[in-house]
């Protein structure tokens, strides 16, 4: 009897730069048997400071061209993209897409310690959408978990985390930090200026939510600071529980898969698709990813 | 005998975003009889990352609005498209088009004493273009003013003010401080933070080029620092004099319009477009220009 092989997935991972790389960064060792494809859309970021309609179109023709080069789920792994994009996206392609405020917010209710675990949010496909059973709301406990969100100024103005948040039972506090992307594209993951910038936004945010237990990092640059964010908060004798959406969004696209989740076929490949200067796509990029990116294409689709 | 009214010329004013309102703020009280039409390509900024075409395309379609909408010289206050797109803009419109960068670096021979004042730049109209007498290479003089520039890494990597400044004799060395832009539009303009990322900028450049003497703010958004530059230098123990390009390309335009200079007919009048959010723009923009816009209106350039 031949056990037949399980086809290896073509995933496609999409961004307006590179940030979207910690999220393929997080999914290479869970589903290391499927082959990713990944577009910055470089030549046109950042989506934070565009209007929704020229945002969703942005994004639209991104996600088309992945579907195009075979994609068969899609994961836009760009906050400002998937707070005001999302729905366009999945009425756009007739495969999955994941986001990743969605799953941010439900990493923050699993980390909620009261809830009970069997409400958590289990992702599966129904009809090519990925649905969820939602954990209920904690009526039964007076303590509602106070999430705090970092998260760029156009996520934080489009309100998706408090949303998604608010829906689950829990409180949202928003707090936009604009400096830390910059800080982060110049090298300055490790640095007393970017622990001096941690300190005031955080000083800032945790007098307006004092009760905050839990930390949501809602921007895919964010990761490569968590020492630094740890550092920080130490320092000012606030520990919180940190959930960043790349790992949740990460882990929801592996709830897909479930069967390649422990295979071990092959290594992962990947092909990287850039709209501007393929080496400073290379140069940046390999921070994010955490190792050197081989193949990566220039792609013109105009605007 | 009727004396006639000198004409009040319309100006056109170009920049990405807002950090050309400096070099309007500039001009309103040099040419207080024109009418000032500024855009800020709010929509597709930033051009700093963006390819060449890319940002000739995006700038050249800016410049021809504003030429439609009646401007009679044409101001490129925007590093990066003057870097990048100055030529381009100049064959597409028949009127005087004058950028940031030549000004600039005419203003820091301007600044080198060891020179002949008799040598120095006075531009004038030619054939609808701005032509001007280069001043000479200081060879008479062992000595070589070393200019440092500030400016964005995009700015930077064009090399566009060390050829500016190495035709008029002048030795140059360019810093990209990426960090800055950010720093100012969180409007952190005299902060601790903004003074230890000046400090970290001006000790590695000054490390490289130790006999600097004057300092070139090659980018729009910096003159907003100029009181925390200063500082910093004191505490350095290294004063050097400050030019900005704002101030030099006003002084540009102005010797364009010699009549107007000290005329007071009426107050000047502005009209500005924003390719996206006008609330942002006139609440971001007010900072640079120092007094509130009114009378901004939205605009569709497309991209």
């Amino acid at each position: 009897m031949t056990i037949p092989t399980p086809k290896s997935p073509i995933i496609g991972v999409f961004d307006s730069g590179f940030g979207g790389l910690t999220v393929l960064r997080a999914l290479l060792p869970l589903i290391p048997a499927a082959h990713y494809l990944y577009l910055g859309d470089t030549a046109r970021l950042p989506y934070g400071s565009k209007s929704r309609e020229t945002i969703a179109r942005y994004a639209v023709s991104s996600a088309k061209f992945l579907h195009q080069q075979g994609a068969e789920l899609l994961v836009i792994a760009c906050n400002t993209a998937t707070a005001l994009a999302l729905e366009d996206i999945q009425q756009a392609l007739p495969i999955p897409v994941i986001g990743v405020v969605e799953p941010g917010a439900q990493a923050a209710l699993t980390a909620n310690k009261e809830l009970d675990p069997a409400q958590n949010w289990v992702p599966h496909l129904r009809d090519g959408l990925i649905v969820a059973k939602v954990g209920e709301a904690p009526q039964h406990s007076n303590k509602v978990d106070h999430v705090l969100v970092l998260a760029t100024a156009a996520t934080v103005q489009s309100r998706a985390y408090t949303r998604a948040l608010n829906l689950l039972g829990l409180a949202a506090h928003e707090k936009a930090c604009p400096l830390l992307v910059p800080l982060v594209e110049e090298g300055w993951i490790n640095h007393p200026v970017t622990d001096d910038v941690l300190k005031i936004y955080f000083t800032e945010a945790l007098t307006a939510a004092p009760a905050t237990q839990t930390l949501l990092l809602g921007c895919t640059h964010y990761p490569l600071l968590q020492p630094a964010i740890q550092r920080v908060l130490a320092s000012l004798g606030h520990p919180l529980t940190i959930i960043d959406s790349a790992h949740a969004t990460a882990n929801a696209v592996a709830a897909c898969f479930p069967h390649l989740i422990t295979t071990t076929i092959g290594e992962p490949t990947c092909t990287f698709y850039a709209t501007d200067s393929i080496e400073k796509f290379q140069h940046l990029g390999s921070n994010f990813l955490g190792q050197p990116l081989k193949e990566v294409h220039l792609l013109d689709l105009g605007g």
